[in-house]
């Protein structure tokens, strides 16, 4: 993989004493509720609305057009890293996603738990989307009866049917076959088939597939667990490598944390309301010239389908923004990492509104900022990985490309 | 270096008798002057608003958004190589800059003028600026006593503390480290340093900066000289190769003449004022189908921060602009290489205006030629190395890309 834009942007980026901050309204981008208007055109935003209109504004691509990122590719473009180079393997997601401590070498696999029938085939691969409380239950007994002299395992829950396995040790791997055939009526798969027959990762991976069935095999539903998505940690340049920028996130979900951490960014802290948020910012800006900062509700009532409460929370959000731009930051960039639009209950693919608030804009300047009249603002369409360059730009870090 | 896109456009390109020419208002895009707006919505433009209501416009990102680039990649994007895909050596840029007639094989570098005090450390990089004068004085002075027995070579003065090293011999390459550490207080470089140990070259260029040291070691401040961006002549397929087109250019200014050779172009004259710019680019129209026209004063004095002289400069060109459109050329662009807007004294990263005077275009159309407006037209938000092939659509020489 070569990284030509990424490595051009790295030999440009220099430093000075200007503070970039990124605020993520997560989710934020919407569609047009039955004609009500998107959750942003129909929520009051006095702040945010005055900012645009002196800001550099535009609608960003997370990925590509028609492309819905998770929460992986949608952050990584924000930070400059292309998602389409820079993939982060299932099971690290995983990982990131409880927080859990992986280390370089360590392997990481996203798990299932499952419902197998007596002829040994797949009847549920969700087990029946079992509790969390339940999915604790039997990750504990499986920690208390799992051996391997070959690596350290660790067995994690996430929630409901999904857990997270992970290996530490010496030479391990992600030469691993999944076991999920991501279809039922079929066996779970044999993780050393080829081309893993010599992999000795693979060989442990089936070790302790045996013995977890041999551990479950009187539950029910949940009497097997599947496994897909095998990884190790990426080898890629660090946030402050790529930006000679001093990085700090605050963020109140682990998910956020653990893509910030991946990256080397400290995490400052946890906060989840919009003034709490909004004053960590201000005093991570006392210890970092980046602060990534990140607010999850109007995903999350996006996905719950719930317009009234994802424009509440846009509102929430907005009422408590003097808190930050009183503070004027050099530069302060508001934008999501991908669209949630209630009407469809899920991410999109929708490009999401995008304000660069910084010296150098000129405009047009639009009156609002919501999906429609961004698009009118002087950035056009762009792509979520050339936000930070141009944050870069507007605080006048980058230097000139060629003579 | 794999060129997916280049390679496709030339695949496609085909040859009839129309003709192109890219009229490049040099540094054009500017920002809004404390609200009075850019240099080109304050000018009295009337022969370019009215092109622009008929021709298909939009807005170009010289490299992508954020990037501010030099000449080199500003020229090479309007020229349809990917500046990110094709970069120059800055040893290269400045032989081009005075006109140096580099050869293939020849390794060129930038050098500086800077003090050392007497424990050997650069006080001063650029050695307090010495005048154009002193330096030919002091290049002078090298000329006379440096020698070398495995290399002809060659000092030029740029101006200022700027001046140029070529090597010119057998098995030369640009294996060399830089000398300039690019800042005060350390010692000039060993040439020869790893990886460079094994270099024939870096050893050459090392026994002549002992010279040089020797030979200046009386002078004050120019008492040394630092050296970077050692680089040779790109093997790149030419404008001609990749096109099919016969390309003609009319520069008044070094840098745009060289930067056209280097792609194979021939230099059809050298014209500085407005109505000499286009009465020869209408001369050279008969000797080749694709022209280069150059104009350079919005540049510098956008460079100046003399906003007054920038619309000046813009309305000495649009007044003449007739001189040009009554001779009705079959595809007419007029656009920048990049904005310099009189605000930042210097490039910037801005998207600069386009306009595509051809048949073919459908609209929206625009009122006037200006960095707002024109983003309203058909074109929308582009990169300026898609605009040549806009170019050879638009005067039908591209042929269909698939069955």
């Amino acid at each position: 993989m070569k990284d030509h834009y990424g490595e051009l942007i790295t030999s440009l980026s220099g430093v000075n004493d200007k503070k970039i901050v990124l605020l993520v309204l997560d989710g934020i981008g919407d569609t047009n509720n039955n004609g009500k208007g998107t959750a942003l055109q129909i929520a009051h935003t006095p702040n945010m609305d005055k900012l645009a209109g002196r800001s550099a504004t535009g609608l960003a691509h997370p990925v590509s057009p028609g492309i819905t990122p998770g929460s992986g590719p949608g952050h990584l473009g924000l930070f400059g890293y292309d998602p389409i180079l820079y993939q982060i393997g299932r099971g690290v997601l995983s990982a990131l996603g409880i927080e859990f401590p992986l280390e370089k070498g360590d392997v990481a696999a996203r798990l299932n738990f499952c419902t197998l029938d007596d002829k040994g085939k797949i009847t549920d691969r969700r087990a029946g989307r079992i509790s969390s409380e339940k999915n604790r239950e039997l990750i504990e007994k499986i920690r208390k009866h799992i051996e391997s002299d070959k690596a350290e395992v660790f067995f994690e829950t996430e929630s409901e049917h999904r857990a997270l396995l992970v290996l530490r040790g010496e030479g391990l791997n992600a030469e691993v076959g999944d076991t999920d055939p991501q279809e039922t009526g079929k066996e779970p798969l044999d993780p050393t088939r080829a081309p893993y027959e010599e992999s000795k990762t693979a060989k442990v991976v089936k070790e302790i597939f045996e013995q977890v069935r041999e551990i479950l095999k009187e539950e029910h539903p949940a009497n097997m667990l599947l496994s897909r998505g095998f990884a190790q940690l990426p080898n890629w340049p660090s946030f402050e490598e790529k930006y000679r920028l001093k990085p700090g996130a605050v963020a109140g979900h682990p998910m956020y944390r653990g893509i910030a951490r991946l990256l080397g960014m400290e995490v400052y802290s946890e906060p989840v309301e919009p003034a709490d948020i909004l004053k960590e910012t201000i005093k991570a800006l006392e210890h970092y010239n980046f602060v990534f900062t990140h607010f999850k509700d109007p995903d999350k009532k996006g996905e719950d389908g719930n317009i009234e409460e994802k424009v509440k929370a846009i509102e929430a959000m907005d009422e408590a923004l003097p808190i930050l731009t009183d503070h004027n930051p050099d530069v302060l960039i508001i934008t999501g990492d991908h669209s949630s639009p209630a009407p469809l209950k899920s991410h999109s693919w929708h490009p999401v509104p995008l304000l660069i608030s910084a010296p150098g804009s000129r405009g047009p300047y639009v009156e609002k900022f919501d999906e429609v009249l961004t698009l009118g603002g002087e950035l056009g369409m762009i792509r979520s990985m050339e936000i930070m360059t141009l944050a870069m730009a507007h605080s006048g870090k980058l230097q000139k490309f060629g003579a």
